[in-house]
Formats: C-alpha cells, sequence, structure tokens
C-alpha cells in the first residue's frame, strides 16, 4: 500500500462514525454513512462442456462455474436492526430495490439509511450470475436437437402490464394507480431474460440463499412475486439464519396441507398491493396464501397475510417498492419487523 | 412521505458533509461517505417479436426493450477529480471492479474514496442489462435453422486461465504472479456468457456511453479488455463529454492508419501489466497500441503506453485490478488522473 492516512484523517473518519445518524427519507436526505459496502458470491458448482463456444476466439471445451448467486451488500455506520436480503421477482434483477424508473430512493438505501444492513441478491442464472450457454451452442452445432433448447423467455411490455398490475390490459391504467407510468419506459429497461424454467425446483437460488442466511446469522428474507415461494423453500431446507420472511405478492405460498413445521416458529408476513381481487392471476394466490396463513397460525404459527387497501393504503401495483408511496410501504414494513422480529441485530 | 427528520437530525447531515474527508486504503479505511447513490440505464430500443417466450405463463407476442446499458454510481461528499467510467471486458460484468476475489476493496469504492464519482456498467446485453432471446426461441420452435442461434460463449476456466496471463497455460503460474489464485474460485464465479458476437458493431454499449458521457459533462472513461475499443469508438462517435480514456490492456487500439482526429486532443493511456512478451494473445496487441500512440503523437496528440514492469511493478496479471498490488495502481492512475486530466471537475 502506498497511501497512509495522516492521524488526524482517522480521527475525522471517527467523527463521522459517531454523527452519522441515519436521516429519514427527505428530498435531500443528506449524505450517507456506509461502514462497509462490497460484493460477494455464495453457492456455486462446476460444469465441464465441450460446447462452451462457437467462437473461434473462445474454446468450446472446458469448466465453467454457474448456480452462484450474486450479492452486492451496504451496512449502516449504526446498526439499528436485523440485515435484510432483497431477492427480486421474475425477468427482473437485483435493480428492481435500487432507484426506482422515475429516479427516487430505491428500498436498498432506504432500508441502510434506516439502521439495516442490505444484501441486494441477482437470482441463480439472471444479472450477474451466470448462466449456462452450453446446450445452446450444441444445439447451434446440431449435437443436440432444437426442442431441447432452454425456454428462456422474455416478458413483452403488452403482457407484463397486466402481471404488474398497471391495469386490467395493456394500456388501460387502473384508477388511482400509484405506479410511476411517467416513467414506464425506464422500468421496461429492468427487464432481463428469464432462465427460471431452465432450472431444476427448487431454484439453486434457494441453497444459494440458505449460505447466505446462516453467513448472516440471521437476517429478513424478502422475496418478490416469482421468488416468493424461495424464502419457505430455504426455511425448509435449513432453518438456520432466517430471523423472518416477508414475501411481497409472492406467486406461491406454501402447499397448506404440506409439511409446515419448517414455517411454525418464524416471523412470516405475505403481503398484497391494490387491484388484486380484479387480477385472473394474483386473485387465487393471495387466497392460497391466505389458506396458508391460516394452516399455519391453526397450529400455533404467525403468519399475516396484509392487504394494503385492508391499511388504507390504495393504488399500489405489484411493483410496490416502485410505487409514489413505496418509502411509506417501507415504512410500514419496518415497523412490522421491529415488532415481530425484533430491533436488535446479532451480528 | 410518512417520516419527517426533526430539523437537528438535518443539521447532523450538514456536519457529516463537512468532515467527509476521503481516507485513504487503510486495513480499516473507516466510515464512507456518500452524497448520492442509485443506478440508472441509458439507452434502449425496443424490439417486437412473436418468439419472446415457449413457457405458458409468458406471453410469446410482445415488445421487449434491449440495448440499454445499466449504470451504477456513488458520488463522495468531497468530490476532487472528473466522475470515472469503469467499463468491464470479456465474458465478465461491472463485479469486476468491485471487491475483489479474495475480498479486498475494489477500485470502485477506493476512486470513491479518492474523491471521484464512479460510475460502473453492465455492457449491453450483459449481467442487469438485458439480451434478446427472441431468435434463440424461434429455434427452439422450429421457425429458424439452429445454425442461426446467437454465439452465446462463456470462457472455460482452463482457456481463460492463458487469456487472463495467470500462467502460460492452466494450471501453470508464471513467477512472481500477483493475481489471487487462493481465491481463484471466486473470480471463476464472476464470468458469465458473452453475446459480444451476436451484436452489431460498434457495440450498442459504444453509443450509451456517449450518452452517458454528455450526461456527466466530462467523465474518464476507463475500459478493460474486449471493451478496449470502446472508448476510441465513443470518441469517434462524439467527442463530448469525454475527459480522457484510459485503455487497460486493450483488446484493441484503433488502426494507426485510420482517421486519428477523434483522438488528437484527447489525453490518453493504455496500460499493460507484467507477462505480456510471453503471451502469444496480448503480446501483438500491445504492439498494436504502440503503432496507434506513435501515429497519434506524431501528429501532436497525447497517448501514453505504459507497461508497469517499466515503472518497476511486476508481477500482474491482466486482471490488474484485482491483483495484490491494485491499490498501488490504483493510485498511480489517479495520479495520472490529476496530472492529465486534472483535478477539479465540471459538476
Amino acid at each position: 500500500m502506498v497511501l497512509t492516512a495522516p492521524r488526524h484523517m482517522v480521527l475525522v473518519a471517527g467523527i463521522v462514525a459517531l454523527l452519522a445518524v441515519p436521516v429519514a427519507a427527505l428530498d435531500d436526505p443528506g449524505p450517507l454513512a456506509v461502514a462497509k459496502q462490497g460484493s460477494f458470491f455464495v453457492g456455486g458448482r462446476e460444469v465441464r462442456s465441450d460446447t462452451l463456444s462457437t467462437v473461434p476466439a473462445y474454446a468450446p471445451i472446458g469448466t465453467i462455474t454457474v448456480d452462484q448467486m450474486y450479492v452486492r451488500y451496504q451496512i449502516p455506520v449504526e446498526t439499528r436492526g436485523r440485515p435484510i436480503t432483497l431477492i427480486h421477482g421474475c425477468c427482473l434483477t437485483g435493480k428492481t430495490w435500487e432507484t426506482t424508473p422515475d429516479g427516487r430512493m430505491g428500498w436498498d438505501e432506504y432500508f441502510l439509511r434506516r439502521g439495516h444492513a442490505v444484501y441486494v441478491i441477482d437470482q441463480v442464472a439472471r444479472g450477474r450470475s451466470a448462466a449456462d450457454p452450453s446446450v445452446i451452442n450444441s444445439v447451434k452445432l446440431g449435437k443436440t436437437p432444437p426442442n431441447r433448447l432452454p425456454p428462456v423467455f422474455s416478458a413483452g411490455h403488452e403482457a407484463a402490464w397486466a402481471i404488474f398490475r398497471f391495469g386490467p390490459e395493456y394500456p388501460r391504467v387502473y384508477p388511482g394507480m400509484r405506479f410511476p407510468l411517467d416513467a414506464i419506459g425506464e422500468f421496461w429497461k429492468q427487464m432481463v431474460s428469464d432462465w427460471h424454467d431452465a432450472l431444476p425446483t427448487p431454484n439453486p437460488t434457494v441453497s444459494a440463499l440458505s449460505e447466505l442466511a446462516i453467513r448472516l446469522d440471521g437476517t429478513v428474507l424478502v422475496s418478490h412475486s416469482q421468488s416468493g415461494i424461495y424464502p419457505f423453500q430455504t426455511a425448509a431446507l435449513n432453518p438456520r439464519g432466517i430471523a423472518g420472511i416477508i414475501a411481497i405478492e409472492p406467486g406461491a405460498c406454501p402447499d397448506p396441507d404440506a409439511d409446515l413445521a419448517p414455517y411454525m416458529k418464524l416471523p412470516i408476513l405475505v403481503l398484497w398491493g391494490d387491484y388484486v381481487d380484479l387480477s385472473p392471476r394474483w386473485a387465487p394466490r393471495l387466497k392460497e396464501c391466505q389458506a396458508f396463513a391460516e394452516a399455519v397460525n391453526k397450529r400455533g404459527g404467525k403468519v399475516e397475510v396484509i392487504e394494503l387497501p385492508k391499511l388504507g393504503r390504495r393504488g399500489n401495483s405489484h411493483m410496490l417498492m416502485q410505487d409514489s408511496n413505496s418509502l411509506d410501504i417501507a415504512d410500514w414494513l419496518l415497523a412490522w419487523i421491529d415488532r415481530n422480529i425484533g430491533k436488535q441485530t446479532t451480528k
């Protein structure tokens, strides 16, 4: 190391640490004090292939690593609660939780400013977590039939419109909609191809989440949509390190008739936005989650299913972490965590 | 917004801003003070397709947005230099510049601590920047012949070993190697599939970089390897917003016989690690860059081609931003920027 800091600079850093009180969301929230930040991977396995490439500059034969999960984290100077792990949904990446399409603060930074370490992941085979192109190249080379290509899909704007519940069908809008539709073009840019259907069940993201939770020694797993079932599957795999589960509009809740033991001791919240009863895709899923909650609670567990309209918060889409009242919902979630999981951290 | 901060909390934030002197890289560098952070996309175009999906839950027909470039940024409280844009190379993502495989601070945070706003991108069709799966699905459905599949490749560990110059061939190691090979498994996890050869030339990342540079109104474009030619192509497209170019081990420099006008007024550095003369892949590229520099400098331009061994820094691999002396090299780069581009920022 070439640089060393004079002693007074180190002292200044100490003063910053003392003064860096997280400031609530203002128009200008002031500087952010970060104790530590960085990124790493959890999980991963090696795959040997002879169709890694059809490009002359890169050899077809070799070993690659896949099924690892990218994690970016920031730890605040003053920790006032459990680490929060943010798990995005279908056709999206960890970008979901960052700056909103219309440029407002994302939950990743807001939770940090409110005293939580925040871990944002990219699901396996999505974003900065590698996918395996071997079959694509094998088909290109005529070694494998085309129907065995991985079902890599992208959600089109038109179909995604109703899935994200901006309105009943593209381009109609539900009255009172809080999603920043003026910036919808920026939201579409967040969407990426999804390899989910080409991966085994449970998704390898689940074992990576378990490894992460154990490393964090007590984290709140916050899922969204497609990833809704992952924290439950993670708890079933190993309860260690999971302080609680918040499932935001999950694509699925566990079957109420299945083994419910993994969920009996966990604080669990299932959160829904508005217009759910108007959506043939989402209304049955809400009902399934209600049945799951009833089954767990009947046996002494603690699952809450909350519909935001019943709290007086109307107009929320499926992307409620990006809606115009996203930080109000974040505040409500943090209060729920305080009440149900506790303020202290084990780290 | 539900939360408002009491006035004294706002004052505290002001004090933090005053005191938040960037601290040099120590074992414990102390808290990081960030004035602003977030992420956004630049570029992007809409594509209409009838083969977006072969999965029943997602419609095959629709519109997606591709060719946008993901950008994550952090701005320090005290700015002491130009914004730096970090552009990763082949088979990698913006992760390149973050925490090293063995857990040391990445250049993204180090440059920030030294007073530069830092912008980390994911190339178009890589990482959090979407790729278009239409042709894959079209082939899967039998609508397009297999040989038209995109040449999506992954670099295998064994071939990548020599490309990244860890040694002459896998698993031999060059003497004095500074890459953290004890953590090589973590490095392999950084590698993702590369759609580069499926994209037009220039890569759409280039026009996105131009848009970003214009928005930043004076940024240093720092490329690596495959992306080495991009900043030059960006300057040729439009010189606006480009304060200088640092090409780290570029895959190519501009042809010395081509139009050199776009490069005559720019401070340009081409930086190389060790063992280049031992590598049949890299030795000719160094020579090409030397020829380019000679041609520009003969006409009054300012291109420096620096080989780290000639500065007494030995043992650097192709991934020199992750080598054990990465922050020493970062210091040298920052001093080069100070000398050649200036300390002040236009923002």
